[in-house]
């Protein structure tokens, strides 16, 4: 195979993956477009040189007992190739978030200014064991002219190294480098941290997976870090929500995909609504199998529910669990959310448009929705067409990030000889 | 005094600036403006207590023999502080950036969508002793509904500690909390550096001043940071180049104002423009006091060209020297562009279209020129109307910041119910 991806220090990975993003935004639109589609037809050909390979990463998984939620991310079978190859057919359909003016205007003394959006360069793209970010985010990265610079989990590596390599055959044959596309293959930790300091070679790094990882990124990150990801969501049912819109919401919230980020785990309840519609929630949560993490006030009220310690109200559940805090007002659930939430969506469920203002206006986070379910944060179910993670930050970008997330903008200055 | 601004952490005063910030995101853009207004009016007012304190921190700068440039950009005048005045009320002139639906769509359930924009809520400003950052930042954060911690240069502590008493004083009277301006008067390096890691406090930190106090910050915070303003700025002189708009360009971005961060350190030239042309630009660089700092072909060249270390070509001079590069080729200034420019400003003289494509499709920089000076890279130059500092980062904001470089957004979803 011509790319080993073997020999290459981190750093000289990087320097090469800049190198090749000079060259990648100065292509068309319709040459990128081709590229992403060689792309994709090579890895639906490919796809038993890489079934080989994930193969053996499945069987190394379960020699070290990983459990099954662990290997079904991991696992990859035809059909799931198939997918990352339709996604990239998808990524060629969006628009081309680069070269737009964003602005324009001359000045008095006829300088002709325009803000034009530029790809960022190098993204760093750091995230676990989940061999279809390999495909979907080389994708997003290309399309709006940057490089890419990969580091999966290590469990994926035979995975992630055998997709790499027919991403980069397939580039060979367009105009795109195969350079900008690189993946680290090295284990040591001390080694791929390099890539959270290198700050002349890349550009941004995207975390991506567990509360963990993205701490340990931003924490040794001196690379400007896109957020993603954890979401310790929060439902307020007001007093003067109606029943049955409360219930399904929170349902909906609640159990459609406990796992992901959008998902609620802190239900935040008015005193009186609980009180008045007590038996219809006890029988939702016992029809659907939620376990219940409440306050002094929640235990009193409800049956079978533990008593909240302070990690049921910070951190994710991602299971059928939800911590239930009882208030007696909205700046009480209003409280409850600037202490523990992790600014990505917050609900609120009311009929008062008072409660309803002072909410929307005073939360801070990247969603707020009233009576809706939070699960609508996703750059799918928003129109964005795909999304390279959801911004937890408040810079750059908040909330799901689509392709103009992977660009920023520069100021073009055409003169006569100008001077001031 | 009210505000003797003693006795608090800098914890303690984040958490008050927190607390402010979601009072002041809930005030209309008149009542923020006729805050402002009230600052600016006690700020003429009380000029007396602040010369007065100003007056305390010049002798003692004058007693460690502080350079004059140091004394100028400390010392306050009369006018000076009516400056600050007129520059408050020209604020309270610009357009409110906060509030603005910047998008909305309505999903195919109903569901309603709307981007709008929002304060980011506590900025950290970390600058050196220039006084008038102190009105100016606060100005610029109020308006955009944001609370300020304010660490200025400690040998300025008096002069910003009455600044900022002046400033609270006023805010007392209006609907603008005075907790939303905090200044920190600790000297405790630790102290003070437990600003750049409460993340959960402020959301953004910009540090504005000499190259090492922006490192400084950069690597040590865990903050993002809206980096500003170190100026490597380049002109690159193609062999098309018209001689006479390449003097003029030249001499007006490394003359006019050498001490600021859109002056020109680095001259990039054709060596047949420069071999056609030698003799008017000697005589431009004798007529004007410029001194050369030349490679090899340059010192060859050029009369009274020192010879260039790796120091000339990697850092600002802000004086009238310059350092000077021969090349064969417009790439081959690009190729030293991507070495040693900061990102900020760069420009290319030619009339040879190709090279001009080229070198404004492949330069990385805030702000590229074609046949103009760099000088324009300036929040009023452009007409922004105040600008919090110039970002040579490419995340957020780019270039000249005005007050929408303030702000973030929030999606809030309006629904009857929605669930996926």
């Amino acid at each position: 195979m011509e790319h080993t991806l073997k020999g290459l220090t981190v750093e000289e990975q990087a320097i090469s993956a800049k190198a090749a993003g000079k060259q990648l935004a100065l292509l068309t639109t319709d040459e990128k477009n081709e590229a992403l589609l060689a792309v994709a037809d090579q890895l639906a050909k490919d796809y038993e040189v890489i079934l080989a390979a994930n193969e053996k990463d499945m069987q190394a998984g379960k020699a070290k007992d990983f459990d099954a939620a662990f290997l079904d991310r991991l696992k990859l079978t035809r059909n799931r190739i198939e997918d990352f190859a339709n996604g990239l057919k998808e990524v060629v359909d969006l628009d081309d978030p680069t070269g737009k003016v964003t602005s324009d205007w001359t000045l008095e003394n006829g300088l002709q200014v325009s803000r034009i959006t530029v790809p960022l360069g190098v993204i760093g793209m750091i995230y676990e064991a989940r061999p279809n970010v390999t495909a979907d985010a080389t994708g997003l990265a290309l399309k709006s002219g940057n490089s890419i610079v990969l580091k999966g989990g290590s469990s994926a590596i035979h995975t992630n190294t055998a997709i790499v390599e027919v991403i980069k055959r397939a580039l060979e044959q367009t105009k795109v480098p195969a350079e900008a596309v690189q993946l680290i293959q090295s284990t040591d930790r001390k080694e791929t941290a390099k890539l959270f300091t290198m700050k002349e070679h890349i550009d941004v790094l995207i975390p991506r997976g567990g509360a963990s990882l993205i701490q340990a990124v931003v924490d040794s990150a001196t690379v400007p870090v896109l957020e993603t990801g954890v979401g310790n969501c929060h439902m307020y049912i007001d007093k003067s929500a109606e029943v049955e819109m409360a219930l399904a919401t929170f349902l909906n919230a609640k159990t459609d995909r406990p796992a992901v980020c959008n998902a609620l785990e802190t239900l935040i309840v008015h005193r009186e609504w609980l009180e008045a519609h007590k038996a219809d929630f006890v029988k939702a949560l016992q029809d659907n199998g939620i376990q219940t993490h409440g306050d002094e006030v929640a235990v009193q009220l409800l049956p079978d529910c533990k008593t909240a310690t302070e990690e049921d109200w910070s951190n994710e559940y991602l299971s059928l669990d939800v911590a239930v805090k009882v208030v007696d007002s909205v700046e009480e659930a209003i409280k409850h959310i600037d202490q523990y939430g992790t600014k990505h969506s917050e609900a609120i469920i009311a009929e008062d448009e008072e409660a309803v203002n002072v909410f929307m206006k005073t939360v801070d986070a990247a969603a707020l929705y009233h009576n809706a379910s939070t699960r609508f944060t996703d750059g799918h179910a928003l129109g964005f067409g795909a999304e390279i993670g959801i911004s937890t930050q408040k810079l750059h970008a908040r909330g799901p990030m689509g392709l103009p997330a992977l660009t920023t903008y520069k100021y073009v200055m055409k003169g006569t000889g100008q001077t001031r």
